[in-house]
């Protein structure tokens, strides 16, 4: 494992790390966000982490670059750390669009031709990922999830597929019902194949249906968003949570858009939300 | 003039603008951020102006993406205004190197050829641009100005050059003496030309020993800066301010490098910094 990146950051660092993932075959970099307190004295308390999960096309510079977190992270005393959003390489399978391939790994585990060999983005941050965090920084094993767009999905999906693994989840702007968007219906067909009864294990809005665990969503939705009547469609969510009786939160979020000027404005809100979990 | 970006942040607008400069012969994009104080009520109060200047290689987006600046512009009800960091177009003079042509104005008026028939990015900033924003927009004629290391540069040189015009100025890693350092040295022969004596006007430590105004100068410079000795050096501007009895405070940022992660962590207290200023 390599730093490839070192910055001071409101009196943390913001690093960059490059590691051979197992679970992908291939080499990854990921974003980690190391508060004051990560290194504060001698005696280190470990701290938890908040895992990040980001859009479609990005890789693990969106977030640190642009979501100002680590005012936040500082604050609550919170280690982040963001992955990139698919395996990486010449070795690995891609094709053409940004919604396909690279940049667009949707943190399922594929079945299929050519994509299962790497394809396996919910192993690498459920398992793999955490590992790798708690072995080599002061990190507990207290750990929380929220992501955007596709990283949204992902991390409802993840929340919901692990019971106990998470304290807390929240989504900007998430594709909640991935099976039924043309976003989804693209990446599944591919990762996962025709037998649309397999997505069902993919999808939050089918999960929450049988989620053993009760743990409340938070979702933040721009009202301006150019995806949501087509892509996003939170109401699905909503009408889901409703039937399951579990518990939801729906901020819609007037005038905001899809992008990093959105998720600025009210990342201090989601990491408050995580850290009180965290801190719980 | 056209709105080419409008998104909701903070509570207010990040916008993009486009314009044809008759100071610079061409088309420019400025970032310019309302906050929600410039959209309450019906009766708008005029809203003090902040003007951002860009390093090496900006367009208007690197300090409106990256330095998280907006949340503390709605706190404080200051609209913040950045600037490209040069013309643009084909018809613009350009050369080999980052540090040469477009993206490195200097925020002066180049008087060599080829670069005197656009490279005039002093007036500009100074004149055109601010009657611009205060016909166009919400904004009273309170101004200040502040930058990052070429645009530290420029935050210094025009507030310097123009007493009266500026409330307060304050600069991040600033190139306080281009006379002497290689990226001033390489930019000032081209623009301005051999005659050394022609640079003194935009060159800070020389400023500072004739300013009639004084404007007291906050810097702040990270300490792990990789371009701190060959470039910055700005132990020559406390030397020039201490001959010449110049309010002066240079705060020296352990560990902290010349990226937009170190502009974030400290962006705050120059926003508050400013906003008294502008609010006295």
């Amino acid at each position: 494992m390599e730093r490839i990146e070192h910055r001071a950051c409101f009196g943390g660092w913001q690093d960059v790390w490059r590691h051979e993932s197992t679970t992908l075959g291939c080499t990854m970099n990921f974003g980690i966000y190391l508060p004051p307190q990560a290194s504060a004295g001698n005696s280190v308390q470990k701290l938890p982490v908040l895992y990040w999960l980001s859009g479609l096309t990005c890789t693990e510079q969106n977030f640190i670059t642009k979501a100002g977190a680590q005012r936040y992270a500082a604050e609550h005393g919170v280690i982040i750390v963001a992955p990139d959003t698919s395996p990486r390489g010449d070795d690995v399978a891609d094709a053409e669009g940004y919604d396909i391939g690279k940049g667009a790994g949707f943190y399922l585990n594929a079945t299929e031709a050519p994509w299962a060999s790497h394809y396996r983005m919910h192993d690498y941050v459920v398992h793999e990922l955490p590992a790798l965090i708690e072995a080599h920084f002061p990190a507990s094993d207290a750990r929380s999830i929220f992501g955007h767009s596709m990283g949204g999905h992902g991390a409802l999906v993840l929340a919901l597929r692990n019971p106990g693994r998470y304290r807390s989840v929240s989504a900007f702007s998430p594709i909640v019902a991935p099976s039924q968007v043309p976003w989804g219906e693209k990446a599944f067909s591919a990762y996962l194949g025709a037998d649309r009864e397999t997505w069902k294990a993919w999808d939050a809005c089918e999960l929450i249906a049988t989620a053993s665990e009760r743990l409340p969503l938070l979702i933040d939705q721009g009202g301006a968003d150019e995806f949501l009547d087509k892509q996003l469609q939170p109401e699905r969510l909503q009408a889901a949570a409703d039937a399951a009786g579990h518990p939801f939160t729906l901020r819609r979020q007037p005038g905001y858009d899809h992008s990093y000027y959105f998720i600025a404005s009210f990342i201090g809100e989601h990491i408050a939300h995580h850290a009180a979990a965290l801190r719980a």
